[in-house]
């Protein structure tokens, strides 16, 4: 009986937290948020929590400060209103991008955001595709680390020519790249930018391995001004790759960058809802699945004590279906 | 010696860390702020601190959640960068508000927020004029807790006349006011607002104390749009007040609350520079006294390891000096 | 089904558990205190409490330190047993007093008391009429914070003329003052201490607001000696006020405050038991309504899991017809 | 140098740190302590302590739940003044009696009260003879665990006959008899109580050991009726002993005791003042070493980066002069 | 109904997590671990464990550094799989030895071990005869401390003559064997190394307490190489006794142990399977009673929410029953 | 001055920390270290510590588990020896592979040891070559994440061709290889295992990008049996490589691993003494640079309050002579 899975969405999860409850067939619960002229978050939860399991959707998105601090504060209502277990949904993390210190004096900003959250009461965290692995490591608290690939793979299969190849933009993502191409079954190449000898500023991409003749998939976890995969899938061509579509799990994709897609080699983009991006609209050339459904499916094997190890290896068909509705 | 206090800025402390420097004259140590186009506020540390006693100036103010966050990040990166004791200065903290349960089920974020400092790394906060002492216990840390009230009275006292009352603009601030009063040595009197018994909605103010014939000075702890002393002005000229002051410890006054202000019964207001808040422009209605030397001399006395508990019992006269210089 | 309640009592909350336990129709758990000869204090719970939600309570009332180490001995006894989760209830919490910095280096003792009661083994706190709204941010765990006012209230509105009105002997106080004449539906006035011009040492009670004919109600949260409000009260008779009530959501009186307010101009005084205070006999003078009703209320519904939220708008009739059954 | 050590005294503690700093030629910190009349106890340090190493001496003794609050208020009044590294020196430790779960249900209140101490602020615990050495173990900060063995020892041995046995008056304290009886070089016997067949009340106390014709000492860490070792001097003296001497670590006798101790076949009293016991009157028959001395020579050596780890093989002169100087 | 009783057990307490189960009639939940080529422990939980209760069984025994650390890290697994509470069943504690700091700078160990296995993920512990009760108070969270003496003495009764004597082999561990000579209704006595005056480095072993004539227990926590017991055996057969039984808690007997136990004058040695130890073979000899349906009687009762605290007053038939079936 | 910096070795460091007191001219701390019989660990330190900054050398090497509960153990010896400052120096942190999820129900073990750590003391980890960044994310003290990197690529710049690659193994390391394929300016290819369609079980290597006629240098950041890099090899010559040197940052390569290499295609193996491993045997074909004298320059310059960030873009020419000198 999922009847009393209690779902709740800060400001920016409403849409999100929208979709779940409705492949689940509930209601959302009833907040509060206000934004005072000061610039004061304020929130209320409106419905008994009191010695309930809640569900707190709020993606770390397109304005990560303020919707962090709005997750924080969400965190300590639940607690203090007696809600038993809180899991924070987060689809999209942003801040997972600062998982390391890259130069000196810097702060690791992704463990600070773990920490805090953890601290203002979640008990869980639901997420999917961190910038890195290790970052469920950061939190101390159980986090269910969910991925897009799956359903990505699955929707590509029914677009994709048999002779294609995964590219990785960098070789940074290569192994994700070759997990990617792997469950498509098809080869993977890396792109690598190099600098000649005679010119310290310009550099030069390259790719490593062949993508002449062939449908090419560039795949990344996240694009914010698609610099990169524009670059990539000029050379691609030039390389003779037939076509190019991009796979991203996350889309914070900005004004800019919208633009810039439309006008490159790219043909076609396939990415999620896991930010509320109201820059990138839905058309022929790009194609935004929801993970809501699987994100709900998720909470009601949750909520029933079943196990969710094995939903990844073959998702669902209800699941992917919802999935493709709206694409 | 003081040449080896280490005072940074973060992004809305420039100017005031910079007010302190020029009072300690020392320079203002380097960093490096980065807002990305996808909202993620990255920091650094640009000078060595290891082993450092480090003082970072960041006021919640105008924009609370963009600060609070690029301030824990300034806190987890002294901290990873090896600096022995980190001590955040506040000299306005905007969720001091959120201090209690006024509500059912809502969030007392005052107490977050100080636990996220406090976990992020500080080792002691330095702030004024918190919207309650109480909010000191929010902080497990050591708290110094400075008060603009004995700089603005010193101030006051060059302009007021004999015949002067303090009002308190409602009962919640009463007593602060009854305080300012004595030091001032004048009466004080309470605002309140009342509901005649035959309208529900309609409310009206009145003076608890005698105001006639006598210069009022309103004092409260900050103001945003200026709604509530405004009206406190006008029942005050209406029971006979020759003429009234404003005078507030935090400025976050809103640009329509500029301009009521302007066109209030209200003759001058007073306030600091606890926050950068560019829609107040000093003028002849608007004295803004600096509290960056208060600050600078109580890092200085702490670096000195002398005791700060006489400074607010008699303002040094350097420190007023500095204080009303671009008044 | 109410019948699993299982409430404990430490040494100083036996006769209000046993009204709470009265109210509910149920047993007191059994429980086994020891004082030993060298000061020792040593707990046992008789009852079995394995995974059980179980409440003890212990006002920190007359005796405060030792009540405190008992309870924090009590919260880690009831841990060590594996008790699911622990609600302290502490009907006065007499440590809320010491709830900021009045001065240089003294401790912020609420905030320890809480911080140890939470370490101990507190998941939660009931208490009532805390010194400050704000100490609830002292404590980590969700508080579940009571009023007496209502209660009070409504039996004043028995026994009180039209023209009253509610004085708060001090500014401090005013805030409070303000609410509770608002739900009676009166005028409020403030008392203030001046110091006439040429004599240091003497201070003179003024009044500020109108009184003159009128039933004053002198509301404040505990007395201790009673002194400033029988000085109140004096002050009040000379500006003609009829008749004076006082009202304190606590009385940890002592035994000389009895007897001056025996022989002041109040002529009725208005408390709670929320402390067991043998001074204070119930008299045609004094009268003692009981809270417990309304904690048993309280700790139902949370048993029940229902919101304690609208409780105070309107107190039940049983809860009230209990309160007052042995006024 | 010693100069800048800042020793300061709770309540309890104002004799024993006088004699530690008359043995250090220095001055006693400046303090207050208030017991108001609602029982609530008030701290305040009035020498300035920012940045400083102090010490705070409290032994928690005769009124252990009062001493225990005064000193968690101590720790945080330090913490929250900026003091660097704060000790508490605790030369009697009450509550080390609770250090197990001796029945079901009941606290480890050691643990308890080492945990508060710690979060309150201690950094470091200097303490004597723990009822049990493990209770070093409830803290999580350095405890120093001083010995009065050596000194009681060393004094004993001024006044012992070649012939004697020390004594443990229950097989639990054994192992400690043990060792002092090596340290004396003398034999150890066991004193342990049986129930004869037929009887199920009475015990009677027998002797594991011989004892006949030899100077009996024994030896316990504290007494509070006396009970035991009078009901064991007894025996020894049927079994043959010539004297008896009972030799203590602490001694918060009570005054039944100390009369019960006078008409006892115990011939002398050696005990220390980690208590000050005002019923224990120094006489012929009970001497009080001072360890004092020995707390502040630890505190010297702290102060100078020494090791403190052979101080307890061999007791300085001037320490054990200072001792004895007023028995 | 115990069927939903998860008893897991790491790579130590396969044999008596089988046991435990076989007790309960359940199935042993799956696990696997790997140790790799490079030493690194990996472990993995098979079955599913949301929510659940989980019981985790590991004897830290004959390898405990290997052991801890895996202990922790299936901690660690069962709390980040979203169990709902572990309790680590760790029948014998190796490090708790390791209880105080007999030596300048050293480790408290128990207490490391205690803090890391909490800080992990254990909800509760579950151990038994731990070096010293008070390593109980190293744990926060509940410990529940079973005891083998009820069980061990049970069996001893149904072999031992009327004339026996409870022998501890040294001052120690007098106050336990005083406690189970008590539970036989027999004698006890103590042994004891000196030194005569002549020979610093010779000790010979004496015996205090009368042992002639009867049949002497030796009982002691645990044995590794047996040399103190066996030395104990030969003075007591000097002294007269009939005949020498050793009864242990805990066996972690070494290979050279054995074989000084066979060639000594003891006769029999009883003890349990807390460890599994392969060098200690059942035999006409050596007696193992198995504590393992103890532990799983304990479990049940917790499962089923009742007490356990009169289990050892008086062992179950079913529970003797189970532990000498394969003595 | 560097006469006072304390360095002390756990088991697995007493060469490498010889090193780093050999180059900084200065004497090891004496400790003493007892594996006893039961295999419990024992440690203790010999000098005084109290109020000193010491670091603590011990990789978690061949024996990790064993090691790492000595650390632990060293940890909490120095703090509750009063140490101020304590550095755990682990040039090798053996569990750092397992730092994320890659299963469900497991652990994530780096974390949990990294905790573990911390709680038992350190105040900073010194660590080189994590097996991804983000694991300095999982302490929340300060780590000095130190790089082979330069070193290693220095010393390959004296032997290397003009035309050499640097190849990845797989695409896992391939961000790693890129960065140190710019450092030495050659080209980089990545390895990888694909699976011919008709064949479920079998898997071939290839290389993606171009290795014919080239020098190339396989890089990783550590080998345990060495198959992967020996197939890498193999596929290498295969593509026309000239030559194949191996370059790891750690070399913690088993017996057969040793066997195997010398057998296989690899002409050279470039490592570190990061780990004790005494079955690797410096050769022709084997060359150990010792990082002990990178590890020591960074501690003093630590000592001396300087920065360690451009340490690493250009190694000083002592610390290289001295790494290079018993290669």
């Amino acid at each position: 009986m999922d009847s009393d899975i209690k779902i709740f969405a800060g400001s920016s999860g409403k849409e999100f937290a929208g979709r779940m409850c409705q492949y689940l067939g509930i209601n959302l619960g009833k907040t509060e948020v206000i934004k005072f002229s000061d610039g004061n978050t304020y929130v209320r939860i409106a419905d008994h929590v009191r010695d309930e399991e809640v569900y707190l959707v709020l993606p770390l998105g397109l304005d990560p400060n303020n919707e962090f601090v709005e997750l924080i504060f969400w965190m300590d209502a639940f607690k203090r209103s007696g809600a038993r277990y809180v899991t924070a949904i987060v689809p999209y993390f942003s801040y997972a991008k600062g998982d390391k210190k890259d130069e000196s004096r810097v702060s690791i900003r992704a463990r600070v955001c773990a920490e805090c959250i953890e601290l203002a009461g979640a008990d869980r965290v639901i997420t999917m595709d961190l910038h890195a692995a290790q970052i469920q490591g950061f939190f101390k608290k159980p986090v269910d680390h969910l991925f897009a690939g799956p359903l990505l793979a699955r929707y590509l299969k029914t677009i994709l020519s048999d002779n294609s190849v995964v590219v990785s933009p960098d070789a940074g993502f290569a192994k994700n790249a070759r997990k990617f191409a792997a469950k498509l079954g098809v080869d993977f190449a890396v792109g690598d930018k190099i600098r000649p000898a005679h010119d310290e500023n310009a550099e030069i991409m390259q790719i490593i391995g062949d993508v002449s003749g062939k449908d090419a998939i560039i795949i990344d976890d996240f694009i914010l001004s698609g610099g990169t995969i524009i670059e990539t899938a000029k050379i691609l061509k030039k390389r003779g790759a037939k076509s190019i579509i991009a796979c991203l799990s996350h889309i914070p994709l900005s004004e800019k960058g919208v633009e810039a897609i439309k006008k490159s080699d790219i043909s076609l983009v396939v990415s999620t809802d896991s930010i509320n991006n109201p820059r990138v609209k839905k058309s022929d050339k790009i194609k935004i699945l929801s993970v809501a459904p699987l994100f709900a499916e998720v909470v009601k094997r949750m909520h029933n004590r079943e196990s969710i190890s094995h939903l990844f290896d073959n998702i669902p068909e209800e699941v992917f279906i919802a999935s493709i509705r709206d694409i």
